[in-house]
């Protein structure tokens, strides 16, 4: 078992790790940059160390100093939480030199997976199916139209090295096509260092819906069912829930193995997540992307199936067997997330750095807080706005519903403008009650003023 | 179904019963005594009102101006919570002729089990065990020796109005019993208004275990199974768990049955706790009393069996059948609660009421707080000293004690003395994680020294 383990991240994902490493009785190293110091994750690991300026490119991506920490700590583990290095191959590559364990998959199959135009002929490959669009990356913009004209407009062009709702433009004609393949060429070149683009049919009245998966060294892959994510702002995921309101038990259970068959394809090991667009007018899906890490919306996943996903990353890293069978695993009731971030949602969402000088999260029956803000913390410009993750468990969806309205309307945060607003209108509107929409929503309903 | 309920109560309780009315859409009406005005229930009601001075005699216990605010503010049902009114018949008999809905059973199954005499012999006529004692009340100090010369030293003496530790002597010889007799009497009438006392073989070694019930007033009744309550100080409770560690599969079976049995013996409706002893040398049990109003430690059976007993209460009391039966009843995993109070227990639990400067109570998955105390709050040092709940959930005890410990270990309350620091203890020490122990647990073992 993994004895001491350095958390490679910052914020409420840093809290979490630290938290399931507790329980279990591994030693914590925490690492923070210079504009972190006040950062909760400090307080709660067991040793924390600076290891750079406030820059994530100089601290949180920083290789040679977290590897030198992690030695010089004597840690022999890293936990990559999700952003910075977490989809990184070249690091988990490093750790595997340094012979520390990286609590996440293979360097293989994250390079796999990151490079979406490999993924999707890997995909394809497996069975898995796949958005109509192009075999690998294009030459050129006339490849592209032929391609375009042969899948019919609109189109998407995805950044090869892209992902999370970066790296994407849609073309609508031959013009925007054209032209839109130069820009996020030269874009992904600038972004990710490598100016690779391919083409999907671009399906615009979709659901995103996702399944989480789980795999161990010995070739054990289960599914922990689905996370409807559609709720999103400019790609950004803001409101997750499970089940999704939209998928009926056969659809459901294909998309499970076709996630399976995803990881195993890759020969994956950990959390991983299989993003599909879900067609819920022909109840058919496609393949988006994999994330190759936990993701942020991981705890309502944990809510209705009973499983510490973080603890079963970490004994499935210390070379564990999976804790549970696929049969093992069975869902109860209904769970939704609700991301608080520091931004002002009647100003657009601007975010809103600063202090929280009053601070109560809300409590009791069925309500979880995942968050590193406490009261008087500043919280910094530098990095994402999320400052609580607010989850909600009920027996139903009306119930989870009904807490987390309960719950956000106590939720006490002064100092800086939150998304709580935002939330409790959107929880209210009759679309989302009706759990009939798609990832336009926020495009098609002005949910502050509704 | 009820629409506007009034919360005749304080703390943490009245959080929780606002907290599962917003859920179900009811209306709160929040009262306080002149102390309160700061109070967190007073804040997250949809009304509060002021009912008098900060003694409870003259606010949370005054019938007429809790009875007026209720009429006055058309709340059609008083929820009386733990404590206070929860278990005085003559308020329910009340709230039954002013036609407002008292969320609890009858004032007839409240005085029945109220008299404690009473009780046991209607206990003993339902086939529930009970400890070998005198037959209802004793006459004099005479009867009481031939009694105990009877069943045999040592033997307790209780106050039939008495209960929840109070009006308890423990006579260990004839000399201790005829002073005990009359100084428990002068007491009880002193305390309860009546003076009646009864004896009982003292059993001393034993575990306090105890059932929650739940019945409709369509005659249905269930029990949702146990919690051990064994570690107490000063016969007050501090902390409580479910499964009890003690009870194998058969026994437990048989108590859920005699709880439900004690409750159809007076024809109950709504939550209660038929409290035993449990002699786990023997195996046996017996009753001890029955408290006819939902208890601090429910949280725990919520975790294990996923039923929100405020909500069925609520449920129950607007005339709704349970909405389980005993074979819905599951149970899954391990809960623990610890009650943090106000009190230095490096100063013999010394009372400390005062300002919260800081306050940050934990999070993430498993952990639940119940809480009425904020950043800033200021404890009055004139009623209960319990600050919060905390409640864990795991698959096993043992995750659920890990977690309790990382749970408490980042618990922030600055300003006050809390018995964090004696739970942190308790946790560690050897018995406890063994779960062998007896209700003396702490006379036996220094915690604080361990």
């Amino acid at each position: 078992m993994i004895k001491k383990l350095l958390v490679a991240n910052r914020g409420e994902i840093a809290v979490r790790v630290i938290r399931a490493c507790k329980e279990l009785g591994i030693e914590t190293v925490a690492v923070y940059s210079e504009g972190d110091r006040e950062a909760l994750h400090v307080q709660l690991a067991d040793e924390a160390y600076c290891i750079g300026p406030t820059a994530s490119k100089d601290s949180y991506l920083n290789f040679a100093n977290i590897i030198s920490t992690a030695t010089l700590t004597g840690a022999d583990a890293i936990h990559p939480g999700y952003g910075f290095l977490a989809e990184n191959s070249a690091f988990a590559e490093l750790c595997r030199e340094c012979s520390i364990t990286f609590v996440g998959p293979s360097p293989e199959a994250i390079s796999k997976m990151g490079t979406k135009d490999i993924a999707r002929e890997t995909m394809k490959a497996a069975g898995v199916p796949i958005v109509p669009g192009s075999q690998g990356i294009i030459k050129d913009a006339e490849e592209g139209l032929e391609i375009a004209e042969g899948i019919g407009f609109p189109v998407i062009i995805k950044a090869t090295a892209g992902g999370g709702g970066k790296g994407i433009r849609i073309a609508r004609t031959k013009d925007e096509l054209v032209k839109g393949i130069q820009v996020t060429q030269q874009e992904a070149m600038t972004a990710f260092g490598n100016p690779g683009v391919y083409l999907e049919k671009f399906i615009e009245d979709f659901r995103h819906v996702e399944i989480q998966v789980m795999a161990d060294s010995f070739g054990n892959v289960i599914h922990l069912g689905e996370r409807d994510c559609t709720i999103q702002r400019r790609m950004q995921k803001l409101l997750e829930e499970t089940p999704s309101p939209a998928l009926d038990g056969e659809t459901r259970a294909e998309m499970g193995l076709a996630a399976v068959k995803a990881a195993q394809a890759v020969d994956y090991t950990g959390a991983g997540t299989v993003e599909f667009i879900f067609d819920y007018n022909s109840n058919k899906y496609y393949f988006m992307e994999m994330n190759t890490r936990i993701q942020v919306e991981h705890p309502v996943t944990e809510m209705v199936t009973g499983v510490d996903l973080i603890k079963e990353q970490i004994k499935v890293a210390s070379g564990e067997k999976l804790s549970l069978t696929q049969e093992d695993v069975t869902f109860k009731g209904w769970a939704i997330e609700c991301r608080i971030n520091a931004e002002n949602p009647d100003k657009n969402f601007m975010p809103s750095a600063g202090k929280i000088q009053m601070y109560l999260p809300p409590g009791g029956l069925g309500v979880r807080i995942d968050s590193a803000a406490y009261p008087g913390y500043t919280i910094p410009p530098f990095y994402d706005s999320m400052i609580a993750k607010v989850i909600t468990y009920g027996d139903t969806r009306e119930e989870a519903i009904n807490r987390m309205k309960r719950a956000l309307s106590e939720f006490v945060i002064e100092g800086i403008y939150s998304t709580i607003p935002f939330h409790l209108k959107l929880l209210q509107h009759e679309k989302f009650v009706e759990g009939n929409f798609n990832t336009k929503f926020l495009e098609m309903y002005d949910v502050m003023n509704s």
